[in-house]
């Protein structure tokens, strides 16, 4: 993966895509699937929802860190059955044949099947509602995953991959923010 | 609109829609283009980010509801138009010839030309992250427009629409909320 300027993390949540959540604890790579994620800044700011019932979510409490990686269309059928075991019994990398590739900040992996990888500090869990206020740190990107569509959950079984694009580039000129 | 099941809320705001949220406050209508939305639990409670610089966000604080909408991808100049004028200076509704609709438990109006409207009582407001925390109360759909594609906003003034689908309702079957 190739790493890509910072103020890119905003364009890879803001659309709402279906999320793989890599993480490291216990000498042990894990990922865990995840549609509630909402951008909430223009500094690289993210989060998530969580709670204790996702064993990842103990590594991200414990360790403070994880990668969010944004899998393409084509890997939809994974992306749902890695939604469907549990990393306590599961070693997901190996089942799913996902390269662990290591990351620049911190100390779970990249996800190289992915389009793009944001490796995530947390900086805050806010309960009773397991909000997992996280700052992007580097960002990273596959440019050679010939699917570019991203991948949207409905919540009842189905998906939509991206179809049609629309640019406003110019209409939304004066708000767009920089560098984007 | 016609009245859809409560548990039909998740599958509104899971996918990561740009949305339409619109309030009353001061006897004028309002709304706003937010896509910094996120579900939260099965349980009909859902997010949103913003802050002061928000007109909207104002009529929020006060009188704690709002209604939240799902504009067709169709819509998608118009939604990025309201989103570049403040409801402070403008009557959003009537420029862009949007119709209130009186909702069932909140004053804030439904918006006729979308998808579907959340009715919503804000329950919490997280700071300083401005987590707008809701439940919602009634779900209503306009299944006269006819186009179905919801919008998803990129965050560099592109936007996509929904694509092709895909069904995983048997494969995720043990994991999916009762009622959907």
């Amino acid at each position: 993966m190739i790493e890509a300027r910072i103020e890119e993390a905003l364009t890879w949540i803001e659309p709402g895509p279906v999320t793989l959540i890599a993480t490291r604890h216990g000498g042990r790579n894990n990922v865990m699937t995840i549609s509630w994620t909402m951008a909430i800044d223009f500094d690289g700011h993210i989060v998530f929802t969580s709670g204790d019932w996702n064993y990842s979510f103990r590594a991200i409490r414990a360790n403070r860190e994880c990668v969010v990686c944004i899998p393409p269309a084509s890997m939809a059928e994974t992306v749902v059955d890695i939604g469907m075991v549990s990393g306590e019994d599961t070693d997901k990398f190996g089942k799913f044949g996902l390269t662990a590739l290591p990351a620049a900040t911190v100390s779970a992996p990249l996800v190289k099947e992915c389009l793009a990888c944001l490796e995530c500090e947390v900086e805050d869990i806010v309960e009773p509602y397991g909000f997992v206020v996280m700052k992007v740190k580097r960002v990273w990107v596959n440019d050679e995953i010939e699917d570019r569509r991203i991948l949207h959950a409905v919540g009842d079984g189905t998906f939509y991959a991206d179809g049609e694009r629309f640019d406003f580039r110019k209409r939304m000129e004066a708000k767009l923010p920089p560098g984007i």
